[in-house]
């Protein structure tokens, strides 16, 4: 049996890319950009990222003074250099900060210790969504995050600013196939519980107290079939309100409170 | 003790509204329609609702045709009449309803029997979120929801949007003041709970299966000082991973499911 690395083998995405690959288009390109008050800070405080260099306004620079005594290599500019920056959607709050891709977890790096869990995500897409449920992650102490790399976005701009700061926390696998980073998870030793509104169980009841990945589908979609396939169970949360549709974030939450609170009554 | 309905009196809000207000600057404003296919389809179904005209494309119209024997007065309309009558960032789908708003609920609709859930927000204003938590609030059985009129977004447009059909299903009061709001749900029976993270006691300690108001603020301030005073008592979503931060749908999800497992265990 090879290897998970070797498996979901670092075709790209694995490490920090270089800046100014001649396929960017433009500056405005976000990849390697972070804005907004609390991803930046948890970025400049996080020890594993090199700070390429931060634009702030003047105010931004006053009141971050007190809590940083030294900022990286640093430009102070106006509203209007951030729009030639940055997206026009940027919600940037006057700072921005460039800076390399984190680098991506192995799924070897994640240890199945009882009460351990994973978050696995099968297409979702949208980068309001996937901040909440890195926010969600940190917040109920997910060990990690598993990703497709070709259908997830990248942990900046506005998936960072929506995480609040919680890209800093959460280790996360982009990988290259889902179905096959289940097998290698529950080689290792995960249960992989797949959430679908079709499921005869609910969550709270298949959980049991061991390592587990939480896989949780699209919006409109759900898991693919392949996916579902993969999972050692399927587990439903009970909506007993008769409207069976949560938006992403809000099941990804859920699904973590309850395994926190299977792993606070063990 | 003066009655709900004439404490929180209905002074703009609390009927639908007539077309064509001498103070609407444009054709454009969001506040009389909806878009998307799950937010109109489940307007159409809706008895309480009184649609104006229903424009969508002849694509349309095909695949609701299949589900609708008769639609409401319709205009098949192309991508630039869209473009002329919503918000540029209006995801329609091809489908568009102007209809009056709903008729919002009476705080003495809401009956205080054992295990029942209204969920009262603070300033919460996304439409985004707001429509996320309107889902939740369907998903998980909630009687209604408390929003203040005047830091409360219509629930059309975007937030009917995201809510995906469950602005249909979830009565809303519109009041003037949430102090007294509470004050008249706890007069009628309701335990008012607020989420507040400085809580002592968790949210699924603090449910004892009476009927209960569940009271979120917004992001950044969380509750208002005399909203959190009115209620009877705060508790806390425990936050184990120790990133004490949650986007707020995500813990009104959190705190629906918790309500409706208390109410399953019972």
């Amino acid at each position: 049996m090879s290897s998970s690395h070797e498996r979901n083998a670092p075709k790209r995405g694995f490490k920090p890319r270089p800046h100014g690959r001649p396929d960017r288009p433009s500056e405005k390109a976000s990849e390697d950009w972070l804005w907004g008050l609390h991803a930046v800070e948890a970025a400049l405080v996080n020890p594993a990222r090199t700070p390429e260099i931060l634009y702030l306004t003047a105010d931004r620079a006053k009141t971050l003074s007190g809590r940083f005594k030294t900022l990286p290599t640093h430009e102070i500019v106006d509203n209007n250099r951030f729009a030639q920056l940055l997206p026009a959607s940027a919600v940037h709050q006057g700072i921005a900060l460039k800076a390399p891709l984190l680098e991506p977890a192995d799924l070897t790096d994640f240890v199945a210790e009882p009460g351990a869990v994973l978050l696995m995500l099968d297409q979702v897409t949208d980068p309001q969504n996937v901040g909440a449920i890195l926010r969600s992650a940190a917040a109920f102490g997910a060990k990690g995050l598993v990703l497709q790399d070709r259908h997830a976005p990248q942990f900046t701009g506005t998936v960072a600013k929506a995480a609040a700061g919680a890209v800093e926390r959460v280790p996360t696998a982009r990988v290259v196939n889902l179905s096959r980073a289940l097998e290698e998870l529950s080689e290792a030793g995960w249960r992989t519980i797949g959430l679908a509104g079709e499921a005869q169980d609910s969550l709270a009841d298949s959980l049991d107290g061991s390592a587990v990945v939480i896989v949780l589908g699209s919006e409109g979609e759900g898991l693919r079939r392949l996916v579902a396939e993969h999972c050692d169970t399927l587990a439903k949360i009970p909506m007993p309100g008769g409207f069976e549709s949560l938006n992403v974030s809000a099941a990804a939450a859920v699904a973590l409170y309850e395994t926190s609170q299977t792993r606070r009554r063990a």
